[in-house]
């Protein structure tokens, strides 16, 4: 065990990914990946976002989403630079999965039954960079954020 | 709340990042950073490392740690390229934040002390993005993991 009384009180709280535009990023992790707006701050040239799955079976109140904000693990947050969702030059972001910018690759969601997830997930008109029933992993797939950011969805009794 | 039936079993299981050599990165993110490795996943190609923060309070057998990877949220996949660690011509990987490459932002570890943290990241020769003293925003800081990725280190009882 490598933990010790010096790392004890640490978490993997977040992830950050930059998006384009709030108006398509917060209705996609919200309603198809059904994340939940913990909360929202807005700066003078950005607004963060942070979300991340309700896990509680119950509604949480403001104070209690702000709370959890930094207590807990599996948060997202997306970073919206004002401007970019109306600006014509802007190149759009990098998933980190090719040159140049290669790095970053993925971040992934277990669900309980992928080909469900996945039916549900073309009937909503999301974007696939792998079918489930493409190329030798059948129980996985991969679907593509509006920003091109690929989202592993994985089994949550998966074995490699 | 926008939790449904049809995303209920849904958790943000774990983000992907390349690493050019397992040599640095196993040994920072298990003793600096104090994750434990749940389980290792060599193909012919590449190999894939899962490293997640134990909470559990007591060891867990090599069954649990397996279990436990697809089973939790704050897990982080470190992908080796085999080669690039010895590769003269390799050019390293992005950390997302700047251009081109610009997309992914960070990772973001929770601790109880931020400046206490951050004194032993000093001691234990991590390299600085920006420390707690350095600019606006004295109360977080941003260390470099050995390929440049930033990991910005939060206390736990953050208020934005």
């Amino acid at each position: 065990m490598t933990r010790t009384a010096e790392t004890a009180s640490f978490k993997f709280n977040h992830t950050m990914l930059r998006i384009r535009d709030p108006a398509a990023s917060l209705p996609f992790y919200q309603n198809i990946i059904g994340m939940e707006l913990l909360s929202e701050k807005k700066s003078d040239d950005f607004t963060l976002y942070f979300l991340a799955f309700n896990h509680e079976g119950k509604d949480l109140t403001k104070e209690e989403k702000e709370a959890s904000r930094f207590a807990r693990e599996g948060v997202l947050e997306l970073t919206h630079n004002h401007g970019t969702e109306s600006d014509p030059n802007f190149q759009g972001y990098s998933s980190g999965n090719s040159d140049p910018g290669r790095g970053f690759g993925h971040i992934a969601i277990t669900v309980d039954d992928v080909e469900k997830a996945c039916e549900r997930f073309e009937q909503l008109g999301v974007q696939f960079k792998k079918k489930p029933s493409d190329g030798k992993m059948r129980h996985i797939a991969f679907i593509l954020d509006p920003d091109g950011y690929w989202i592993e969805i994985v089994p949550s009794s998966f074995k490699l």
